[in-house]
């Protein structure tokens, strides 16, 4: 995470670390640097400010009172603590939603309770820098005896917290906090060596983080020393009761020994981000196989086709190859989100777009399914069917997802733009502006588009001098007929590939690098790139090994994939069919869902007659509304996966 | 228990046990005094014999290999112990199918077999009395310390088996080693009136045999005892870790207070069998009302039309009233057979038919369809339908199901008769016969039926000289338009209660006194009673309560639940309705399932077309055959519940 901001810190300097690794090929472009103008995700980022943030703030101080553990454990009077032992991270997640969410829309107000917050969490640090107020209110001894406990997985929440309110705020005392409990674990355990296996990974990312803002090298030794611990049998506490072994925690292998996808599917994305993160400083030759292979395994056999992974409520995680059921797929809304960090930091390390394809999918479908248009309704698990009982929330006990969403949302500008030495590089297509410095000078770039639901982008180019530099354009691999890469799902009619790029109403001379289509020329101010994505509806069909989507049909326009839900279908959608002939229609409707592209065709429906007895198909006008837009209109049938001729009927 | 053998044993002396209670109306007779000849169950005794007790057998000493921890146990050299702490019952169980089994099919290989067991287990015993491979072979010092451990349920199933052995041969090896550790445990927790709540009920019941069978007080005390120890937050230990809660067995509440069903389904049968027990003799006025209104929240509520219990595999137990669903209903075969244990207890507290109904009820349905036909396959859990996706197993690594199901088949003859001084109890419509001691003489009776193919019972009752006293004749309550006594499931259209009995041709004198008819004259040798009870097919619905059987019918003819299976429906029962309007007929067929009466019509059955699109409704001929005889012909659909007529349509 680059930091454009100088400030003298103790006996080290923070500065905009230039840090280039061997392996790292791609820098990212910081969210404090980028303006997002859009008018799809604007609104979005607004209603995570106005809403869905006032929520996380109401929720923490009034309804479940998350904060007064930070009282109590400030007073030190004896007092017990409240909720679960993992709570503190929900304080520290908000905090971080409320840091980025500041940049794109100031609030005084809401900067004011940062700061009181900030005060409350500094008051309950112990002398010695530990910070956990499970502990210092149930009792000092007991810290550090259980993996399972979070303390780790709190402090790297804290981390990250601090890390983005000092960037958008530049105020420090959070930070400081932060450094203060980071320093104590590596007393705690990598100098004395001692071993400690994470519970709940999430702290290795936000120690790289933590590396890259204060450039203090021991972060990021303390970040690969706490993954070297992981496979060698340490790990152990109440985690490994029950059902839960150490695959649970990716704990059976040495990280680097680690081929397959396994276990709780949130740990495992933190994980697997924290690996990429030490592996783009460190170089570890060993750490990128692992990564690309468990990619595969993840991307090519275990994710559903929103991007969503972790089928399996049980575990939270994953179970074996194909096994993606829809109604009960579990697809934690955070899993999604620690698919969005995993598959950037894979981007950055290896400069490939089907990484950025990979979180596209993710980000538009499974992750923003995660929050209601409303802004206060949320979802923990994001099935693909629902025979009409399932109903977004107000909150939840376990309550990481709202939080998850909000940050992830409110931060969407560091996943825009990104940058090397002599190119820059448009990941999302996203209407926003930023300014990136290259080596041979500074480069303005803005994007104005309507995307997703129209396939132009305008990006404009305005160095500050004529200069010769590439620009390196995301073409998404959907629009090369390339849904996903991998074995799981594919289009049943290939779609043309007629994406369109010119510069200056020119057709552009472009070479395809990686999914990248890099426009390598002189650039001057004003210089304007088209580029056109090509829109049409697109039928998806799943490899035989997916059981749950046999004879079945997804449907998916750009980057969002859609589902027929019972508003827009006379209450019922598990009665039609989208058989192979079919001819879509697609429209914008303005008043649908906060406005959105619906698609359209005249399906077979098959209806019961009045008597009861009787049955016949007949054609209706079927519609179908992006995903992540679902369950916005009360409780009732939704389907993502359609018959595409009957098989089974099922009288219920 | 009575019992007819007067052998000195100690101190004490075994003789039949005369003690009647105010509250216990009634005493069984018991199975080694009844000869079975029935057409239906006489070769389901001679399967388990021939078939499923050579797979007990073969399993705990080749397969699953439970003797052998005895073994190693005996020779003290610090082996391991292998399999589950439970596993000991598994040998308990099968022993006690053995004796009960050698009563009606002798067996000298078998006998000598169980001697050898008998010995291997006596060798195990620490001097002290105490019994239990795997805490002799894990450690002595942590005996006693979890309650969830199973050391009282595995001392429990060793007495209820040393005391059928005794029964059926007259050897009391067993039966000594069953006191000393009973000794040992009444020595450990009684007398110094140490806290202990059993884990898995089960030992109250037998220690309330043992007391019948040696009439030593001293059982009955510790039976009430353990039964007064729950409900104090005593019990703990793993048990109450992570899901599992004292209600989980029934511990949340002393017993008298308990009001409602809760928990674990098993560990509740085994309770209130205990508890009906010791209130049938120290008349303790606290149990009956609390027995009662449990009572009636199981069968009212909580009990599906099969007899079974506990619908969620999760706790393998209760949850909601009325939440029965049919394809994940857990119906665990073990609970079944607890609730023949309990409901026979309740009919001998109370002279009330309401309990046989139930009893009947559990046993042909629930209970039995836990033994496939062939008699070496097993269910665990017995839904009520299925998709095709589940079949019988050879056994269970938890392996409690195969050995109880044995035990009660081999042990019908314990559920056939009663006795007060001057009445004799005809309960169960089974071919067989036996001799009964009154107070003013000794009766001969025998039945002969076809039942439950046919209604006709000739029952033969001989005194030994002409006496006046009465014969209770059950009428099961659906032969009087009551299914099952309470709330949850009604017959649709009344039928007429149209039973007739006769005394030697003439119409029967009788009145009915709780669902009996008693019929009270001077009897002489020759007196043939006939009772015709009316067979015709009744359509049962449930409450709106039973969500999961809304729009729903199921079939029943006498005390057999039927249900639509696959090989009999071209594959596929799904999409048949069964439309109020339908005329039913049957037959029996000799060569189907071993011998079944068929249930036919001709049904509207919904089919889709060849082209994939097109559906309609035909008519076809529809063969349901009964719920215990399904899952013999491999995995496939089956439904208890058809839809009554079409709501719902589901393409799958």
């Amino acid at each position: 995470m680059k930091q454009l901001l100088l400030i003298p810190l103790g006996s080290f300097v923070l500065h905009q670390a230039q840090a280039q690794s061997p392996i790292r090929q791609v820098d990212p472009v910081n969210f404090s640097q980028v303006q997002i103008t859009d008018s799809f995700w604007k609104p979005k980022l607004e209603k995570v400010a106005t809403v869905t943030i006032p929520v996380c703030i109401e929720q923490s101080e009034v309804k479940t009172r998350r904060i007064d553990n930070f009282e109590r454990a400030a007073r030190k009077k004896g007092e017990k603590h409240e909720g679960m032992y993992y709570d503190d991270s929900d304080v520290y997640k908000a905090l971080e939603a409320i840091a980025y969410s500041l940049k794109n829309h100031p609030d005084p107000a809401v900067e004011k309770k940062a700061d009181e917050w900030i005060d409350k969490i500094a008051a309950a640090q112990e002398p010695d820098g530990y910070l956990n107020t499970y502990y210092t209110l149930t009792g000092l001894d007991k810290r550090w005896t259980d993996m399972e406990k979070h303390e780790d997985y709190c402090a790297g929440h804290l981390i990250e917290a601090a890390i983005a309110y000092y960037n958008t705020t530049g105020k420090r005392k959070l930070l400081d906090v932060a450094i203060r409990f980071t320093d104590h674990i590596d007393r705690q355990f990598r100098i004395p060596n001692k071993p400690w296996v994470t519970g709940h990974q999430e702290i290795e990312l936000a120690l790289v983080k933590l590396y890259r803002t204060t450039q203090d090298k021991k972060y990021l030794l303390l970040a690969d020393w706490l993954l070297q611990q992981r496979g060698h049998g340490h790990g152990v506490g109440k985690i490994w009761d029950d059902w839960k072994s150490p695959q649970y925690c990716q704990d059976d292998l040495p990280v680097a020994d680690q081929r397959e996808i396994k276990g709780h599917a949130v740990r495992a994305m933190y994980l697997y981000t924290g690996i990429a993160d030490v592996a783009a400083v460190n170089n570890n030759p060993a750490y990128l196989p692992a990564m690309k292979s468990i990619w595969e395994d993840v991307v090519y056999r275990n994710m559903y086709i929103t991007g969503g992974i972790g089928s399996s409520a049980h575990n939270e995680g994953f179970t074996t190859d194909y096994d993606l059921p829809n109604e009960t797929a579990y697809c934690e809304t955070c899993a999604s989100v620690g698919m969005v960090f995993w598959n950037q930091r894979m981007n950055l390390l290896t400069g490939d777009a089907k990484y950025m394809d990979v979180l596209e999918r993710s980000l538009y479908n499974g992750a923003l399914d995660g929050l209601s248009l409303s802004g206060n309704r949320f979802f923990y698990a994001n099935p693909l069917a629902s025979h009409g009982k399932y109903g977004r929330s107000e909150w939840f006990g376990t309550a990481c997802c709202p939080s998850n969403i909000s940050r992830l949302i409110a931060s969407l500008g560091d996943y825009i733009y990104a940058k090397t030495d002599d190119a820059v590089w448009v990941n999302l297509f996203v209407g926003s502006n930023t300014t990136i410095p290259l080596k041979k000078g500074t480069i303005k770039i803005s994007q104005e588009t309507k995307y997703p639901w129209d396939g132009n982008v305008t990006i404009r180019v305005s160095p500050d001098r004529k200069t010769k530099h590439k620009l390196m354009v995301r073409i998404p691999g959907w629009a090369q007929d390339e849904p996903v890469p991998g074995e799981t799902y594919f289009y049943l009619r290939s779609a043309k590939t007629n994406f369109t790029l010119t510069v200056n109403g020119q057709p552009a001379d472009y070479t395809m690098q990686h999914g990248y289509a890099a426009i390598d020329r002189v650039w001057k101010k004003g210089d304007v790139v088209q580029l056109d994505l090509p829109m049409e509806v697109r039928r998806v069909a799943a490899s035989d090994s997916v059981k749950a989507d046999k004879n079945r049909v997804a449907l998916q326009r750009g980057p969002l994939v859609y589902c027929v839900e019972h508003p827009d279908n006379n209450g019922k959608v598990s009665n039609i069919l989208l058989t192979d002939d079919l001819q879509f229609s697609t429209s914008f409707d303005p008043s649908l869902l906060n406005g959105v592209v619906k698609v359209q065709c005249e399906a077979p429906v098959v209806k019961a007659g009045a008597d009861g007895i009787s049955i016949q198909t007949v054609k209706e006008k079927i519609t179908a509304i992006p995903y992540y837009a679902w369950a916005n209109r009360g409780e009732g049938e939704m389907q993502v996966w359609m018959l595409r001729k009957l098989s089974n009927v099922v009288l219920q």
